[in-house]
């Protein structure tokens, strides 16, 4: 039993002081730079992606877990990001679980058979990870024996419970949320089995990418803010990120809580959880600090159309990032949403130099 | 001389002191009951305006006076709400600075030929009111006419000036606005022309609609928000967005500042201009009057979605709004967007009856 208490302190020791940057600052420990990575910085903007997406579909460069390792380590190859991302996507989860879904080209992911009553919801699988996402899985174990030996961590991800149910009873896409907003209302004990479905869903698929070699994971609630008040997001969606984040604790790994459009109710999506709270482009970052304390790691939040402008203008835009971050050790770098597929490759190699020597200049 | 200041003074008594509850919450003066009106309460909701428009195109409507005042007037006879809002849309004054702008069906709005070069912009008309918006200014004379003795004040509205620079660049709705912030990061002296022609052409249409009988002015910011962060409102919106509210003063009308998805720095919204700053449903009210003062009527924020809930729900929601109000005489009660066209009209008559009975147990 003692060795057992060694063994364990042994191992919190290990992972309270991890050396990659981008950890050190998940845990809010000094830096020699401030880390940086951008949310979809495996995508359309590299010509080396377009390349392998000219020949598979999305859905296939997911499945084939050589591909999906591939497009993960050309960024980071690149242009020298602290952290690589899985290649995947938030809504294969919900195929496993029996929605049929398809990537339409300008449509974006439609789902054939959307819920729309509670007996869909009670049909709805909750197969383990391995069962239906285990390509992905066997990517994230390609990339992380790739990068263990260049110490740079991989974050491995899943989409919140609410940003999922909304596709799944939406179709798609949605302008007001309706529907989902009206089965929540409406049908209170069907919403609460549907969400505590994909909770079990996405934690089980969550602390499997750990196993397979996520340094760290990310959560994304996309929708949540687009949608909803703060009364809203207390009583139908804190309950359960607040259930899949203490799930994830398990892990040891480190949890990024993202959220877009949550400014008027921020200290509420911090209190549901995840290591480092990270935030769209519309909220200035010292803010953000005084509502959910300075002692929380954030994450963010450059705008990212400042990066299909002009130098002077893209500049300026870094600069009141990181001043308003004021070299503190808790922020990672990022954009405030993912990447543009227009995006310019020199602006983004502009970018990671610039932040990796502001920061230098500041230690 | 001394007779002018007389009359100015007499005058001013009249302004600073309205009968209709409306006009008085507008003024931050007491009212016996919370007055209520909705964004689009003249809409697809109502079979008496699907009579109408299953007739007629929405262009048609707003172009032909006497029907743009029957549909009007249509939701103020039925539910009894505390002012009416001309028919008409944000975009049309569009038309009259030289873009194609159709109604498509399904598509929403869009513009044929968008600004695409700084040559485009220098292009652009500014033409006075009644040469292009002439039904517009005559519909609010003939529904002016028709209120005035009932007591029931008449809301002229207008686009704020970025809200239709993302169309006029755009061609349309936008998921991300990387057209418009490249103009904006990219050419500032295009963009400030653009601005600058946009508040002339709007601070002219909207005096006029006083001139014709707007009791009231609404000014619909609404993606503004979606679009920027509080560093890119304050530099390229907000001295615009001052520059119109600051026209529009000397109207004698009191004016709404509206804007959806501000919260992040919904004082520098607010300090814009407007005697009344209307928000969407994502900020709890009180949380407002906290970043704005107390001394700011506020005009919101019922969830639209709210209004397709079983009434249980739907009355847990408008007690929240009603609480977090407090009974403060500056409050109109309002949704925090427009009416959805699949709202029950039962529940539209209950709210309205609601609100006001409300009201009465607190005066």
């Amino acid at each position: 039993m003692r060795e057992g208490q060694r063994t364990a302190s042994a191992a919190e020791a290990v992972v309270s002081e991890p050396s990659a940057p981008f950890l050190r600052a998940c845990r809010g420990l000094p830096v020699e730079r401030t880390p940086i990575w951008l949310m979809r910085q495996a995508g359309r903007y590299m010509a080396e992606y377009q390349a392998v997406r000219a020949k598979h579909s999305m859905l296939d460069v997911i499945r084939t877990p050589e591909l999906a390792a591939e497009v993960t380590l050309q960024p980071v190859d690149r242009f020298g990001f602290d952290a690589a991302i899985i290649f995947a996507d938030i809504l294969p989860p919900l195929i496993g679980m029996g929605l049929k879904l398809d990537f339409v080209k300008g449509a974006g992911p439609t789902i054939e058979n959307p819920l729309r009553a509670n007996y869909d919801i009670d049909m709805l699988a909750t197969p383990p990870a391995e069962e239906h996402l285990g390509p992905t899985l066997e990517a994230i174990r390609l990339v992380s024996a790739e990068l263990a030996h260049r110490d740079i961590p991989l974050i491995g991800f899943a989409g919140a419970p609410f940003t999922l149910a909304s596709y799944a009873v939406e179709g798609g896409g949605s302008k007001n949320y309706a529907r989902v907003k009206a089965l929540m209302y409406g049908e209170p004990a069907a919403w609460k089995r549907l969400m505590t479905k994909l909770v079990t869903v996405q934690a089980d698929y969550l602390l499997k990418q750990v196993k397979c070699g996520a340094a760290a994971l990310q959560v994304f609630d996309s929708w949540a803010g687009l949608a909803l008040g703060r009364d809203d997001y207390v009583r139908f969606v804190q309950p359960y990120n607040r259930m899949l984040f203490t799930a994830l604790q398990r892990s040891g790994a480190p949890v990024i809580n993202f959220s877009t459009g949550t400014s008027a109710y921020l200290a509420d999506v911090a209190a549901a959880g995840g290591d480092v709270l990270g935030v769209d482009w519309r909220m200035p970052l010292g803010w953000c600090w005084q509502q959910v304390g300075y002692d929380r790691p954030i994450q963010g939040n450059l705008d990212p159309v400042a990066l299909l402008a002009p130098w002077r203008e893209l500049k300026h835009q870094i600069d009141c990032v990181l001043a308003e971050a004021g070299g503190r050790p808790g922020h990672i770098f990022n954009l405030g949403h993912g990447i543009l597929p227009q995006t310019p490759v020199e602006n983004v190699a502009r970018l990671v130099d610039y932040v990796h020597e502001a920061a230098i200049r500041e230690g």
